[in-house]
């Protein structure tokens, strides 16, 4: 996950899927091109759940996924500590 | 995650992370040019800490990660009930 902020980024925690997906549609309703999710470690899986359901269930006319994209990324403890783990970004495009 | 058996296809499940990057070296040191790491579901995090480990740690030089896709898969539940679950296929290639 580069450190650039992405226009549309929807970054993946603790809330509900749904909640995500929500969000993906609110941005194509608006009339934006595109948008990108990303997530970290364990919200990797839901990351692509939002993805599945939002471009499959909700707008499956409308959108696509465009890319997918996968990296590691080093994070730092409180205390000094260095960890990696993996980050993804799925990117989903206007048809 | 369509339905052919893919040659050298990891599919990773409850084992812990280290045991599929010790597959997918194992694979590569026998001189193999790709090998496809599946997941469902909450595995999908870990099929990404897997290809990223394996991919950087043990054979940076060697490999790199070629495509990754994800898709959905309705699964059927003993009684009846029919679930849909994401799939993720991270394709590891020769470089």
């Amino acid at each position: 996950m580069s450190e650039e902020k992405k226009k549309n980024a929807i970054y993946i925690g603790k809330k509900g899927t749904m909640n995500y997906c929500l969000v993906v549609v609110t941005i194509f309703n608006k009339g934006e091109e595109e948008c990108t999710i990303r997530a970290r470690g364990r919200s990797i899986s839901k990351a692509v759940d939002v993805a599945e359901i939002s471009v499959r269930r909700f707008l499956p006319e409308i959108v696509e996924i465009a890319d997918v994209v996968i990296g590691s990324e080093d994070l730092q403890n409180d205390d000094g500590q260095t960890k990696t783990v993996s980050t993804m970004d799925i990117v989903i495009k206007r048809k």
